[in-house]
């Protein structure tokens, strides 16, 4: 995300991020973020999927799109790496190489387990409130059937990667007082105004679950 | 991103996504986006870097942040799965199994080709200007030792799968009328207050480049 910048002098003030072992820094990323992107392995040749999650204590639940194909990979070879990336600001430096943005990421290393049954029940709702918490007290409840229809892996969160950056621009004496700018651009996240989907909807209120997502996404970097 | 929604009457109206074979959504995709999460496979096991990038008619060039793994790893397998998602909104219907979000998301196979010299020395500068477009122009010039310590890969755009989904809420006739409610909430991407890096940066005007991304990124959905 960012320059390498091992270059002499600067070399340690000019790391493009610090590595964080904080289990609550592993845990707020993926809290507040809403997609993961998921590699596999299918016959030798990597596959990046995106994919919604939730997460309960030091397990990762994913939901993917494509079901058959995702349980006929795993079934192969279950190893997974979940990349969730939050960008949060552009640095922009006096010269590119020195630029690059502020940014917290979680790479995890796991083997994926598929659910079933119960377990599989449980963490459809698990997902669904981790994405909205709330949600499913408040939504029509799922059906045998549906969810026959997903699939579900879990991921133990027992080994992963975690940078943050947010350094300052730092740039060398020597690109000083030479007439270039530099400085941060934040990247911001919001909501916008919810829309009603229908008559039905229009005549009843938001539902707190909602009106929380919007609060809590609304207030964000 | 969205639930499969295989399940009988409505099966086509709930398909989570149209899939896309237009360049001009691949290329939407690719450069409205900031970041791409690429895969690669190391010891037959998957990793998911997060990697800024540029584009240049069909090719995609890639800006890692781990310079030296990345050239072992890819060295040994340049397959690579590059993918990029952008989220719009959370589709909220009357069942969790209904709802899913609107998304955009390119994924890209191809195999990775590591830049020398002069190659390389263009594709910094068409990364930099790929995320700020202008930007090269106004920045120091990057220097040879610069673009010796960083690692630029191409990969040919020839194989893609885009999926876009904007489906709006339709609940089965089942699901209506029991006061449950549904809509779309919106996901908002802009930019913040740009913050001066320093006294130089403050005397001198926010450059053009700047301006013009605060002006598209602020106007983004």
């Amino acid at each position: 995300m960012n320059q390498p910048g091992q270059s002499g002098r600067t070399e340690l003030k000019r790391l493009p991020y610090k590595a964080s072992f904080e289990l609550s820094d592993l845990y707020s990323i993926i809290d507040e973020n809403l997609v993961a992107h998921v590699g596999l392995v299918e016959n030798g040749q990597p596959l990046v999927i995106p994919m919604t999650y939730g997460r309960d204590d030091d397990t990762l639940f994913l939901h993917g799109s494509s079901g058959s194909r995702l349980m006929r990979l795993l079934a192969d070879n279950p190893s997974v790496c979940v990349s969730i990336t939050e960008l949060n600001a552009l640095k922009v430096a006096r010269s590119n190489f020195n630029s690059g943005m502020h940014y917290r990421s979680a790479v995890i290393f796991g083997k994926a387990r598929l659910l079933e049954d119960d377990e599989k029940l449980a963490a459809l709702d698990l997902i669904s409130d981790s994405l909205i918490p709330g949600r499913v007290a408040e939504a029509r409840p799922m059906t045998k059937k549906e969810a026959a229809a997903t699939i579900i892996v879990a991921v133990k969160l027992d080994e992963a990667s975690v940078k943050i950056s947010v350094n300052e621009v730092d740039d060398p004496e020597e690109d000083m007082n030479l007439g270039y700018w530099a400085g941060t651009v934040p990247l911001k996240r919001g909501v916008g105004e919810v829309i009603p989907a229908d008559a039905e909807s229009q005549s009843l209120p938001i539902p707190e679950s909602i009106k929380r997502f919007i609060e809590r996404h609304q207030a964000e970097r």
